[in-house]
């Protein structure tokens, strides 16, 4: 089995995008966080630091976990209407009562670097112009980078959140795959997730996708990033068990993830240069 | 076979559909048209005859098709900030240089009764309230009709169109249903297509599926209405060769088509409402 690893691409990725940013005025990023959740807080710090690294500004504004949906939106108008910010990035999970999809909706589509605004989405799914949740983006950028095909070929999507399944669904779509969306509610997974020459997983449930759900040689994507009792991560795929099934398969950490975090970045540089 | 006739449910919603216009102001459709294409004129002139009879205002803005995008968008913008008008619809085809999907978001989401606007699309996929267009919610309302359960179970889109097959696959994952989406790239379709508890054949192209694309007992939705040489319509799928396999089928004329003029007007009332 391939080990179609991110940490190259993502290099590549970041150097492209400091090599642009460092012709023009510097991009500006900003993270909108209410929450006290470790792992997300540790996700937008490397964020911040990614950034740093390439030359683009990162300010956190930080809502604290009391955070109200209308602090939350005026906090997104604002930094929509603010000139010298190109990017803006809404971080979940958010307080109780508080609609990720619905605040969204408050960020300017021309700085949704992550793919937020059900507008992106919709303009995404319409083959309009927009910005892919980073994420799912990586998981294209991925399978190009080790020119899998895609044309005509059976992809299944495990998940189908608003920031991966969904979106991937119409990325995979527009590139001629013939798509698969699974869940929880789906019956009878293995016999699904089998019919998969590409199978991504984009669910939440370290080690959910075991051997009996690979079809041998099809190359397998993690989107997961569950947190384990070590403070490591672990992905939805159980990687040992599909070892010998797999004709390759990202690992986590260090497959998707850096690339969803280099994108955001070249998401923002591209945000930046467009304004 | 069971035939899943349209035409006693599209009956009904027009007959709840007056009742509920009948308490209130009049709402108004307005249907702007850029195209000289005989079917397509034959189609919005059966609108306003339905709308006509539920006590619905009708009003054509015929561009000709000669209308350059910007008249179009012109007149949809126009439309959109009319008090007056609560649901717009854009027909198509449109001449050559004008998108429909780029001029479909200058109607106003509140007024988007066919669900063409972008941002509509990208609403119902983050599961938002928001009008769908009104042939696939005219797949779903058949679906529920005729009690077919889609909870867990297989369901297979065979066409991707924007204003079909995509947001159809996001109503089918509303409901919990394992969704595939195929398209003409599909490689072995009908291995595909077999997998289906639930067919629904979007693709415009008659007869495409026969007796091999569709496993014993399937439910088949047919929402093709290719015009044939007699001056009739043909569905996509070729009814007499699964009336021995397919549990139940949708006919062409009689089917989907009636369910979604019926909705269309449905939404208009709906819109009325709600501004």
């Amino acid at each position: 089995m391939k080990t179609l690893t991110g940490k190259e691409l993502a290099a590549a990725i970041r150097a492209e995008t400091a090599a642009r940013v460092a012709d023009g005025p510097q991009p500006r990023l900003a993270v909108v966080v209410a929450t006290a959740d470790e792992a997300s807080l540790w996700y937008v710090r490397s964020i911040a630091k990614a950034a740093s690294g390439v030359g683009i500004a990162c300010d956190l504004a930080d809502l604290g976990p009391g955070a109200t949906a209308t602090g939350i939106r005026e906090t997104l108008e604002r930094l929509s209407a603010d000139p010298g910010v190109h990017g803006v990035m809404l971080q979940t999970p958010l307080p109780p009562g508080a609609s990720a999809q619905e605040l969204a909706a408050a960020i300017d589509p021309a700085k949704d670097v992550d793919g937020a605004n059900p507008l992106s989405l919709g303009r995404l799914a319409a083959g309009l112009p927009a910005f892919a949740p980073a994420t799912a983006a990586a998981v294209m950028a991925l399978l190009d980078h080790y020119g899998v095909a895609l044309e005509g070929r059976r992809t299944v999507v495990v998940g189908r959140s608003t920031v991966v399944g969904k979106p991937l669904a119409h990325l995979l779509l527009g590139r001629n795959a013939t798509v698969t969306v699974c869940h929880s509610r789906t019956r009878d997974l293995a016999a699904v997730t089998s019919t998969a020459e590409v199978l991504v997983a984009a669910v939440g449930r370290a080690g959910l996708i075991g051997a009996e759900h690979v079809t041998p040689g099809a190359v397998v994507i993690d989107v997961g990033t569950n947190p384990t009792e070590d403070g490591g991560l672990a992905g939805d795929v159980d990687s040992a068990a599909v070892a010998d099934r797999a004709g390759a398969l990202t690992p986590v950490p260090g497959g998707v993830g850096p690339v969803t975090t280099a994108l955001l970045l070249r998401h923002t540089a591209q945000a930046a240069d467009l304004r």
